[in-house]
């Protein structure tokens, strides 16, 4: 374990752009995992990370004293940081002081849609972009493809409102979701208040590809129109829609419904 | 309709309290409702506020000409401000400068439970109250009751996330989550990953209380055991569980596709 107690370290300075910047993440093809959740998440389902970085009191949590255990059988690289640096660098807080320094993963497109998939076309909100990879990767879907304005998925908002749905989806981003839809070999399904069919009327006894859209606009009109299936979510009630994680939650799970009965 | 340009003025500093502390509002017993999605559904549904308020260059949008005309012809009081003082008081970044005063309605309990109805307990995120309270009324839900450490349904967050469902549900705080489902007359549900039972084996073409727990600990131990059922959303994936907001809305339309086929 190495100890870094500058603010003028190098190595430091990097982690505290990687921290505050977007840009700064996108540009080194790296983000940070912050908290214990994420950090045992990512270890279990894809393995080491390029560092752990963690907060001197967090050496006494059981919970960082096991995930640092686990790294340095394997040689991994674990940086300690006095706690005021540590909370520096932390977006989380009261949180146990623990994060993972790793690569993006970056997936380009390079086989049509044949599986049950996620099409996210201008979602904003990061806390609807990873409730909608968490309710995804609990209804066992696998990929997720986002156009050019959805939310960055590895940003740290939306990786702790996935809670590490992350580690067990392929995401794919800045996707051109016109010409995924062209070329799909799946039914594409999009769902709009002011669709005829009912969701329940539709039989996804098969995989499917379930596109949503902008928090306020919903989907482009071009991708509507190109979507094999619109589709509505009967409301009983005076209020015109859902959330878009609430709606895409209940898309999921009609899907396992119909697949498990 | 009146104007104030000082902010020194009193009536403007019982504005900058209210829209700064939970508690002021609280205390108050008032609220703001900001931005024209909710004043608009206000209008609609509840009637007049006590006050509106409104940004000068926001006199130019004619969905806020078309409010302030309406509040006119019923008497009802305007109050314009210089946009650096409506500024001040508004959390909605880039949005159109209008916003109402309100009572907060406060309802107690006064009948056991009869009807399809929400159960907060200790549900900490403004977003996701917001969301479920959207989710409840799309799905035809009227009534909602929150445990004292459920984020309070009348802050500026939760009623931006709700998108005006607040005014077609009777909302309940405070209340003593126990004691309610003792004497409920239907059957009351919670969800929980170690239930046996899943959500598509119950019958819900009745009405039933639904209860949601705090994000990392779920349901309370002894209202999970004085609920009539205990579901569980089947998952599919790696991932351990959905977004409170997201389990709800599977929830609430699960019952919406039972009652509808």
């Amino acid at each position: 374990m190495k100890t870094i107690s500058s603010r003028d370290n190098a190595q430091y300075k990097e982690l505290v752009k990687l921290a505050g910047s977007q840009q700064a993440r996108r540009k080194a093809g790296r983000t940070l995992l912050d908290g214990v959740h994420l950090c045992q998440s990512y270890l279990q389902l894809r393995g080491l990370p390029e560092q752990c970085v963690v907060g001197e009191s967090a050496l006494q949590n059981p919970e960082v004293m096991d995930i640092i255990g686990q790294l340095e059988a394997q040689r991994a690289h674990v940086l300690a940081l006095p706690d005021a640096l540590y909370n520096g660098i932390s977006q989380v807080e009261h949180g146990v002081g623990v994060m993972f320094l790793i690569a993006t993963p970056e997936r380009v497109v390079d086989a049509p849609l044949s599986v049950s998939a996620v099409l996210l076309d201008g979602v904003q909100d990061p806390g609807n972009v990873g409730s909608i990879l968490r309710s995804a990767a609990a209804a066992g879907i696998k990929q997720v493809y986002c156009s050019a304005g959805t939310a960055f998925c590895w940003s740290p908002k939306v990786l702790r409102a996935a809670m590490g749905a992350h580690f067990v989806l392929d995401i794919f981003e800045n996707v051109d979701l016109a010409d995924l839809m062209r070329n799909a070999r799946v039914p594409t399904l999009a769902t709009s208040g002011y669709a005829a069919q009912r969701l329940y009327d539709i039989d996804l006894r098969q995989p499917v590809a379930w596109i949503f859209g902008h928090e306020g606009q919903g989907v482009a009109d071009d991708l509507l129109s190109a979507a094999t299936h619109k589709v509505v979510i009967p409301h009983l009630g005076q209020v015109e829609s859902l959330n878009v994680a609430a709606c895409a939650a209940v898309c999921f799970f009609e899907q396992v419904r119909q697949n498990q009965t």
